[in-house]
């Protein structure tokens, strides 16, 4: 929960503590709902002048990107589902290396919603789109039915400008090319995982959730054509994005078990669970594919930002077993790397 | 349902007939399904990159709008929330004077959804963009589990350019303006209502869902700045929209009973249910208010459309009783219009 933010944004005073159908409903109460606070803490320009469309000023190529976000439970350690929400498409946009600028916000909530987690989720929206330099300029709310939802998902769509040193395509991709991982993998998916199991850890392990287009950008204003292509590994891991890549573009890519970063404390629970932290969902890394030549210093650069503390080389494109991924364990077998084949972690964004 | 469509658009072959929770899991069950046939069926030169994000080429201002759809049924008489979720956000789109160009979609399906009911809904999809020359150009696919959600739900967020002589704001009204309303409202409530109840009629009530682009962006064209504002009145329906307005803008309202069509079974049907039209809500309506000089061409005009055959001056704007919105009845006596309290049919869209 956003204990921190709640203290400098309280809740407003209410004559309700739950979400009713009618709060859904377009009319007096959803304007009560949006006026009791919510349009005061998302306040901008923008927004401010709540039509049902938002008008905005952008220049040059623009990129778009959607997500509904469902994760289950709403709070979890680390993060919640507000902050999720914002992340994820900002993550989405810096991946094409575009410069995120506005989003939509859609609400679908059931019916019961307690007004303070409705609260803490908007406040804590309001701290990651300012921290991710975001503006949500337009948005909607509807409520269902108690058992025809689950609590709240909450959708975003993003705009942003496209970079105007980005040239990020799977199809620059070349033998040579090195793979970095921009921080230890598979901490959402686990954070998620233990709440639903009830895990405890000497250390709670937190979520990565984190907004990435302040490292992503740099690298694109520093490197420019060098950096070929960006990707968040989130649903499906890092293996499922690697092996996609792969396939799709028919080209060999051989990586290292152990030069990508894992924390003790999860790998130490993905055992427990019978997880592989390849498949494990992250919400706060991305994976980048780089010209060999620049490969070290893209990733001394990133390890200047907390957010990438842990980057590292974990392969490079080659010249062989083309479509396929391989991974050389830490004992020294190499076996294919797949795509996750079904649902591994329901609802884990 | 939209039969007529799927007679050109047959369901792939496909080894499962229901969506399970893998299908949105971001691995090869997501790709089985995206490539069974979504993917084919959608496609346009953006869209077909399949990349997180799409890359859009836009000029000029540009205004975003974003809706989430939970209508229930989702195949109803007239529609489905296929249409409903392209027809929406393209007509809060118009409202702003915008020429709708792009559209994001994004489903929340709960599991166990029949393939044959998700396919139809595309195809349903594909076939309102196509009349609203709009593409779909990214897209995002969550699953929950049975009774987490209620069959599916879908986002959509638009991106369109403003006509350039559209200068439609609120700020525009001035006394002697005219209100125009662009077909018979309460339709889509009534379909909706009728199927949850279990009415019968003589002829079957179907909704408006359409798309209102075509005449609203040729009034603009060929009215510029007589026309002063757009509103759709969905959710909370024409008395809602009416009663807004009014308020915000701190101007009084006139409008007539026997001015604002309502087809008669319609009006019969809201008898019978304890229902005043004037908030049932709407899916292909919209009311404008126009300079006093233009409203009978403007009306002219909107009648050409098939989709608005029975536009109709309902009313002024009166420099009296401001921030009301007075209705005179049929029988001659007048009375205040408000906002919709609470909620009159939840899940209308």
């Amino acid at each position: 929960m956003s204990v921190k933010m709640n203290l400098n944004c309280p809740i407003p005073q209410l004559d309700f503590d739950r979400i009713t159908l009618g709060h859904g409903s377009g009319g007096v109460l959803t304007h009560k709902l949006l006026d009791s606070g919510v349009f005061d803490l998302l306040s901008n320009e923008i927004l401010d002048k709540k039509h049902d469309g938002a008008f905005l000023n952008l220049e040059g190529e623009v990129a778009m990107s959607t997500d509904s976000f469902v994760v289950n439970p709403v709070f979890f350690p680390g993060g919640d589902i507000g902050e999720l929400a914002i992340n994820g498409t900002v993550n989405d946009l810096a991946m094409c290396g575009a410069i995120p600028k506005y989003l939509s916000l859609a609400f679908i909530i059931e019916e019961g919603l307690l007004m303070q987690d409705f609260w803490n989720i908007l406040v804590s929206i309001k701290a990651a789109a300012e921290r991710a330099g975001v503006k949500v300029v337009t948005g909607d709310t509807k409520v269902v039915e108690r058992g025809k939802g689950d609590q709240i998902f909450i959708n975003t769509t993003g705009i942003g400008t496209i970079h105007p040193k980005a040239k990020i395509s799977d199809t620059h991709i070349k033998t040579g090319d090195k793979i970095i991982v921009s921080n230890s993998i598979a901490n959402h998916g686990i954070a998620i995982m233990s709440v639903r199991e009830g895990l405890e850890f000497e250390t709670e392990i937190l979520s990565d959730t984190c907004a990435l287009n302040e490292p992503v950008l740099q690298l694109i204003e520093n490197f420019a054509d060098g950096i070929h292509v960006m990707r968040d590994p989130t649903r499906g891991g890092l293996g499922t994005v690697l092996a996609e890549i792969a396939k799709d573009q028919k080209i060999g890519i051989d990586i290292a078990q152990t030069t990508i970063p894992v924390e003790e404390q999860v790998n130490g629970a993905c055992e427990l669970l019978g997880l592989d932290p390849l498949y494990v969902a992250n919400e706060g890394v991305f994976i980048t594919i780089v010209d060999g030549s620049i490969a070290n210093e893209v990733c001394e650069q990133l390890k200047v930002f907390d957010t990438c503390a842990k980057a590292s080389i974990i392969g490079e494109i080659v010249d062989d077993h083309k479509g396929q991924v391989i991974i050389q364990s830490a004992i020294g077998g190499r076996r294919v790397v797949n795509m996750l084949p079904g649902e591994q972690l329901p609802r884990i964004c």
